[in-house]
C-alpha cells in the first residue's frame, strides 16, 4: 500500500515529484531534546536500540515535528555483528567496542550470518511497530551497514581512525576478507529482507568505510559484496517496488559504479557538485544529498543558501524529453549533535518551497 | 646545479627518465630507530624541528638508509601559524594545539603573514644545512601547508574530527575566512620563496584538510588560495626550474581543477586509480603517488604486489607520439610508524626496478 506521501519513493524510482523530498541522516538523534530526554529513559543507547517502543518513539519524534519525507528506523548498523556473537558494547566517549573482535583463521572460520527473525527480532518488531505507528503517513526506511563497513568494526573490534587492522588483513589474507564478507553479504541481504518483509518501504545500505580503501581494494571488497547484497533483495513488497539506496561516503571517484550496483539511488556526500553527479549517473539512478550538515551549524540562514544551491545545482529533475531524474534531498553524513532544531525546520521548508520553484523551468 | 641524480625532478616536468623515482611522505619519521634515538636526543618534537642541526639528522636517516631520489625538508606543517604567534605546542596523544585560537574578528584582524628570514630563519637554516650534507646527490623538497589546511588548525586550535569550528565560520562568516585565507596565501607564499632560495629544488603544498569541504567550498577557500599560492611561487633557482606539486589528500574528484593551479604535479591518494588519473590530467601534469601506507604493514610481498598493480596501472610514462608523462611514486598519505623499514627497502627497489621493465613497452 502507497503510503498518504509517497514523493520519497517516487524520487527514487524516477518519477514525477511535485517537490524535492527531504530526510536527514541521524534524524532521530541528540540534537532533539526529546530524544535526550528519550534515551534518559531507556538508560543507554543499546536499549534504545533494541526496545521497539523506544525505537518506534524517537523514529516517530523528527517526523511528528518537521514535514519530512520519510523516517527512518532507528537502530545501530552493528546490530548484525552484535547477533554474530561478537560481544558489542559502548565505551563512553569512544563509541562502539566488539569484546570478541574477528582477528584470526578460527575466529572466520566461526562466523556465520544470523537468522534476523530470531537475534534480531527486536529490529523487526520496531519495523512493525513504527508502521503502525506511521499510520501510512511517510515511508518508512530500513538500512544496514555494507558487508565492509561491517568488516571494518568486526575486525578493528571498533572504530578506527587509520583502519591498520582490517586493512593489514586486506593485504595480507584476502582470502580471510572474502570469507568475512562472504559471511557479511550472506547476513546484510537476510537482514534487510527481514525488514522489507516486516514493512520497510525502501532500504539504504550504509558504505560509512568504502572510501578510505585504495581503488581496487575498494571494487573487491567493498563494491563486489554490495552489489551481491542488491541483486538478493526481495525488491517488491505490499505491491509496491521497494527501492534501495547505496551510500559509499568519500565514494565521489566512484559514482558510476556505484550505478551499476542495480540500486535505485546513490548517496553522495557534500565533495561532489550534484549537477555533476547528475550529469555522471542521473539517467541511471536517483541521487540523495548532500548538504554538508556542519553548515547547520551556523544557522538557519547560511544552511539554507547552501540547501538552495545545491536544489539549483541538481536543477529542474524534468528531462527536455519529458523523463524524469530523480533527488532526495539529506545530509552528506549523519546530522550534528550541536544543530539547532530550529535551523532544521528552515531547511526543511527551504527545500521543499525551493525546489518546487525548479519544477518546469526545465533542466 | 642539477643534481647528480635528478629523476625525481625530471618526472616532475615530465622529461624521460629510466626509472620511476620514489619518495616517501613522512620518509624521516617514527618507523626508523634512528629518528626515535635522535628524536630522544632532541626531548620533543618541535626542539627536533627547530634545530637545524637535528632537522639535518633526521632528513638524511632515511636517504642514508634507502636509494630514495629525493630529501624533504624535515619540519612541521604548523611553523607557519607558530610564526604568526599562535603558540604551538604538542600535547601527549592528542597532536598539535595552538593556545591563542584565531575565533574573532579582532583575533582575524591582528593575524599577519611572518617575514619567513625573521621567525621561521631556523627553517631557512636547515634547508642550507640539508642541501650540504646532500652533497648534490639527490634534490631536496621544501613544503608548506595550503592556505585552507592552515586555516583549519588556525581556527579549530589543534586537530578535529568533524572541521565543527571552521566551518561554522566558513558557512557564517565567509569574509571573516577569506581574511584568514589572504594572510595565508601571502604567509605561505613567502615562505615557500625563502625556501627556494635558502635551496629548495622543488616545493610541495600538502591541503591536507581539502578534501572535507563542500565543492563549491573547496573552489573558493582551498583550491582559489591554493592557485594563487603556486602563482606567486619563484619558480626558477641555481638557473633551474622549480617544480611545484599541490596535494589534496580526498581530491579524487577535483583533479582536473587541481591540473589548473599552475603546479607540475598533482599528488593522488589511494583511492585513485592512477591509469584513470593519467587519462584526466597526465597530459598536463605529472602525477606522485598513490600506495596505501597500509599495505606496507601487511609485510613487503603485498606491498609490492601493490606497487607493481600501481605501476602498471600508470604505464609506460612515453606516450605513442614520443612525449612523456610523469609519475613520482608516493604514498598517498604519511608513512605509519608501525612500518616494518624492511619493508621500505623492498618497497624501493621494487619501484626501481619493475619501473625500468614497463619502459619501451609503450603508453
Amino acid at each position: 500500500m502507497k503510503p498518504t506521501n509517497d514523493t520519497f519513493l517516487r524520487a527514487l524510482l524516477r518519477q514525477p515529484t511535485e517537490y524535492t523530498p527531504i530526510w536527514l541522516m541521524r534524524q532521530a538523534g541528540r540534537y532533539l531534546p526529546e530524544y535526550n530526554a528519550t534515551r534518559k529513559r531507556a538508560g543507554s543507547f543499546l536499549a534504545l536500540a533494541q526496545s521497539p517502543d523506544l525505537a518506534t518513539e524517537v523514529t516517530m519524534q523528527p517526523v511528528d515535528r518537521y514535514p519530512l519525507d520519510a523516517a527512518i528506523l532507528f537502530s545501530d548498523i552493528l546490530t548484525v555483528p552484535d547477533a554474530m556473537g561478537l560481544g558489542l558494547h559502548f565505551v563512553d566517549g569512544e563509541g562502539p567496542r566488539f569484546a570478541r573482535p574477528v582477528r584470526s583463521e578460527a575466529d572466520v572460520a566461526a562466523l556465520a550470518a544470523p537468522d534476523p527473525e530470531d537475534r534480531l527480532r527486536y529490529v523487526m518488531d520496531a519495523v512493525r511497530s513504527i508502521r503502525g505507528a506511521l499510520a501510512g503517513r511517510i515511508p518508512l526506511i530500513g538500512f544496514s551497514g555494507s558487508p565492509w563497513t561491517l568488516a571494518c568494526y568486526m575486525v578493528e573490534g571498533g572504530g578506527s581512525d587509520d583502519f591498520r587492522t582490517v586493512k593489514e588483513m586486506l593485504y595480507r589474507r584476502p582470502d580471510l576478507m572474502q570469507r568475512i564478507l562472504d559471511v557479511n553479504v550472506r547476513a546484510v541481504t537476510d537482514y534487510l529482507n527481514a525488514q522489507i518483509r516486516a514493512g520497510a518501504q525502501a532500504v539504504m545500505i550504509f558504505d560509512t568505510w568504502g572510501g578510505v580503501l585504495a581503488d581496487p581494494a575498494f571494487r573487491a571488497f567493498s563494491l563486489d559484496p554490495m552489489t551481491r547484497v542488491v541483486q538478493g533483495l526481495q525488491r517488491e513488497a505490499e505491491g509496491e517496488r521497494v527501492p534501495c539506496i547505496v551510500f559509499t561516503k568519500g565514494g565521489g571517484v566512484w559514482l558510476e559504479d556505484l550505478a551499476q550496483t542495480g540500486a535505485d539511488a546513490v548517496g553522495v556526500d557534500w565533495t561532489v557538485d550534484l549537477g555533476r553527479a547528475r550529469a555522471r549517473i542521473g539517467g541511471r539512478c536517483a541521487l540523495q544529498g548532500n548538504l554538508d550538515p556542519m553548515a547547520l551549524l551556523a544557522g538557519a540562514e547560511p544552511a539554507c543558501a547552501e540547501a538552495r544551491r545545491i536544489l539549483d545545482s541538481f536543477g529542474d529533475p524534468q528531462r527536455g524529453d519529458g523523463t524524469w531524474d530523480g533527488h532526495v534531498f539529506n545530509l552528506g553524513h549523519g546530522i550534528s549533535q550541536f544543530t539547532d532544531p530550529e535551523a532544521v525546520a528552515a531547511l526543511v521548508e527551504t527545500v521543499h518551497a525551493h525546489s518546487r520553484g525548479l519544477r518546469g523551468r526545465g533542466a
